[in-house]
């Protein structure tokens, strides 16, 4: 029954286009009444084939599989949140869904918990998403917002207890359902996992150096929501120019009858090496090393050329972004959705392509086949996967990962006073560099009183490393790498990262030394020395000095 | 006669198109042979009129008001250098024009010393520039380059004398010679320079915030050669396409007909904050402070649009880069050049503009009267004065101030490492920011915990400035700053700076505080955090966090 009531609150509330606040952030219901039947459409037609109908499919959860985040606790360790307690009043489900306006505050269920989560709203990571939760149980969400599964959230959440739900509702917002997850790719063993549902994994440090391309099964992969299955041949590509309405639909046979360009870019996530970061003060999201992030050659049709013959060229529209939606959706079919500024789309050097080949192979389906936006020296969040809209628009996405993620702030900026309307997304990303050979902790030869190390270094905007300074005293002495590798695009051009080698002279004759990192770019811009100064609540944007600490050997 | 000598010499080479050495970098003989009428006409018809004609007017020298640099020691401190020497071996100025190559060893006079700088050439931070000085007095040079005359240049160069110059012959390279810098503009009294010849000066840090926009008497003057002046009546532009072998001259009225573009763009010098580098570990260079950086209104012709009409569009040339040459020689009548890349040039959103008026007014003689390229995004040393000539071309400017000047090094190399050809010449400028209010030392009012601070932060590339962080504790505790005033362009043509203000707690106990800055840009690239790991030998792109120590007062 209850399954039903949230079926039917998440449907209506899509279908109006406004949130229980009675508020969705940008679009108009006209444009709703325009877009909601395609939407719809779409996804029954090309988006889910074969894994199930409709919004039925993410009311499933498999208890037994569970979602997971690393650090990856054991189930037990968090089988105590959501437990029975005594002392506390008991509740229905129905009791709950009566609470489900700012009100009328808004409850939650979770396991045998009831909860008032009025007051944690605006604190909540995820934003105003949290409310398509409201006066139901919230576990389908956590099913596919798997890093509510960790002690840290669950204590929090737990102290928003209010009651116990009644033993007759217990799972019965996720009975006999499928696990959204049920048909997830194969994924190669070497990529490790920071996150099984969604999949986010980054593969062995040392790996990503071999090849100035990484390969594809070793391409770090990066999922909001389940992997869609896509049928290339019944797919299609909706384009939506706003301010002209305008609208246009393109099989995947129709883009690539555009000239078909080939480019080399590194893609890169906003979290790359927040692992480091968090070592300051803990950070939310998840745990990156310094692998995610890899190097490939796409190919796909020219942005620009595509939307040239909707007559939208630059100076020729009043638009100032291009919105992308994926056609992996969440429980309340809402697609994965961010925006780029309208000047990347139409410049026709900022080399944006609409890519069906990663590497001279259909991209695999981690990475967004049949298609997949390639927004060259823009952060990973914006080349948007299973690309299934595009609109070009006065305004930016309205999407989770462009308002309310992917965001940098000061690092006095905490949970309680952050106010996400304050900073830009994140578009271009700052010069970087890593470390990747050796590694932490390594015992490794010295040649001539030198060491060797080798890694990469990479900057957004389509910068090109111009220098890499590594130093084997801990950041004393700096010289420049040896060698510096990479597909040889002039700025402002240069997508692709650079892979460098150095000798290191370590002189002293302490047993251990530490080997430190920095780049520079064509702007000449450089590393910040540290993470204390750019801490920030999202651990995005970790550039500063890699440091490995190795010990010497003969 | 030396002084004939010395002048047939200079124009030989020049004519020649090849150094002592038997070398110009780039030129091939053809190219000058075409050209070389034009620039000798060019010079004698617009650049000088009123102030002498020819190479002559170049071995002018008042010794009386001498060259002076920063710090800008007495003239009696420099008396020891260069006087006589008891037990060397004396010379005539004849015994040392037959010191002029390579093979013969090269020797100049310098007063009433004689040296051999063969062993010195390659270290000369000028380059194989001093080469034609060889074989005679570089005392004409030195009236030009005023940097040689301190105590640091001085007693490095003393280390290579090997005579006493005859009595009869001093002084007589400079005897009734005109002072090159007799002819320069009225300056502003505020200015305070940091070299009078050539002139170079700064305004009041704390005058620079009071607008967004820089008023023309106040704006930073960077000049490396004496000013011409020019005629503007008879003022003529050429361009050059190597490629296709065209060649145009347009007059003032010429580039007055194309539309004419205003933009705002920030001009700063890649040496800017410099003061602050040298303190680690000295630099050479002209000592800086915070306020060799300002922003104005240029008006002009775009470039790319006087190129269309030569037929030099994106994707119709092979060239790569386009050359400017000033009106402003040296005493061999080479003009200061640089160059751009052509992807900028050409990229109509790049906005560089022939510029003729500077904040609505002509611009002044100290800022390139009639007319001046203005590179937004890009360093000074680009955005060439007194433009005299456009040559569209497969290389790089060939000039000193392209080759072996304006480019950064890693902090270990030093004047007997660095090769200049292994950086790339500093185009667009990193993210940077200063406080300009309160002062160095200043004891400032504390209201409600809190002090006022002013600044200006700026990006190269169009970086749009997202956010300062101020820290009124030596940077343990950051904020964001309250107010950020731009003229609201959009990242990537963000080509002004921001003023920012904040109102920094300071609630300990100390009677000092250092208050610091660190600006973010629109590609989330910060600053670094100390000079040390930025250190370069030229103190340039000296953008470490700026700080400022203060008294708190009631």
């Amino acid at each position: 029954m209850i399954s039903r009531l949230l079926f039917r609150r998440l449907t209506e509330r899509h279908n109006a286009g406004t949130s229980v606040l009675g508020v969705r952030m940008r679009h108009t219901e006209d444009y709703h009444k325009n877009w909601e039947h395609k939407r719809h459409k779409h996804h029954v037609a090309a988006t889910i084939v074969g894994a199930g109908a409709g919004v039925a499919l993410w009311l499933g959860y498999n208890h037994q599989t569970g979602a997971s985040s690393l650090p990856i606790e054991a189930e037990e360790d968090l089988e105590k949140y959501g437990a029975f307690r005594n002392g506390l009043p008991e509740y229905t489900l129905e009791d709950v869904s009566k609470h489900a306006t700012m009100e009328d505050r808004i409850w939650v269920a979770y396991r045998r918990g009831v909860y008032d989560i009025t007051d944690l709203i605006h604190k909540h990571p995820g934003g105003d998403k949290i409310l398509m939760g409201a006066g139901g149980s919230v576990e389908p969400f956590w099913a596919l917002y798997a890093v509510h599964k960790s002690a840290h959230v669950l204590e929090w959440f737990e102290s928003y207890r209010i009651g116990n739900l009644a033993a007759d509702d217990i799972g019965s917002s996720v009975r006999n359902m499928n696990d959204p997850y049920g048909n997830e790719p194969r994924r190669h063993i070497a990529l490790k996992p920071s996150s099984k549902k969604p999949f986010n994994a980054e593969p062995p440090l040392s790996l990503l150096v071999d090849n100035l391309i990484t390969p594809n099964g070793l391409f770090y992969v990066r999922n909001h929501l389940p992997v869609p299955e896509i049928d290339a041949a019944n797919y299609e590509l909706e384009i939506c120019d706003e301010g002209a309405k305008k609208e246009k639909t393109l099989t995947l046979e129709d883009i690539k009858k555009y000239p078909k360009i080939t480019i080399t870019a590194t893609i890169q996530c906003a979290g790359n090496r927040r692992s480091e970061m968090t070592k300051v003060k803990p950070v939310k999201g998840l745990s990156w090393g310094q692998a995610a992030i890899g190097n490939a050659t796409w190919s796909g049709a020219r942005l620009c050329d595509v939307l040239k013959d909707m007559g939208i060229e630059d100076g020729k529209t009043d638009a100032l972004h291009v919105q992308f939606e994926g056609l992996d959706t969440d429980p309340a079919n809402m697609p994965y959705g961010s925006s780029i500024p309208i000047e990347k789309a139409l410049n026709p050097h900022g080399d944006v392509i609409l890519a069906y080949e990663m590497n001279g192979e259909p991209i695999p389906r981690d990475h967004g086949y049949p298609l997949r936006v390639i927004v060259p020296g823009v952060v990973g969040a914006r080349n948007v996967k299973w690309l299934g809209r595009i609109i070009v628009s006065k305004e930016e996405s309205d999407a989770h990962w462009q308002q309310n993620d992917y965001k940098g702030f000061a690092p006095s900026v905490d949970w309680d006073t952050v106010d996400f309307k304050k900073s830009p997304a994140i578009q271009e990303l700052p010069v970087i560099s890593a470390i990747c050979e050796p590694s932490e902790g390594e015992k490794v030869k010295v040649v001539n009183g030198k060491i060797k190390v080798k890694g990469y270094a990479w900057s957004g905007g389509g910068r090109k490393i111009i220098r890499v300074d590594v130093s084997g005293d801990g950041g004393k002495n700096w010289q420049a790498a040896d060698v510096l590798e990479s597909d040889g695009s002039r700025h402002p051009k240069a997508w692709g990262w650079t892979i460098w080698t150095a000798e290191v002279p370590v002189h002293g004759k302490e047993s251990e030394v530490q080997l430190c990192a920095k780049a520079v770019d064509s702007q000449y811009n450089t590393q910040p020395e540290n993470f204390e100064n750019i801490w920030n609540l999202r651990g995005v944007l970790a550039n500063a000095y890699h440091r490995v600490n190795v010990k010497k050997g003969k």
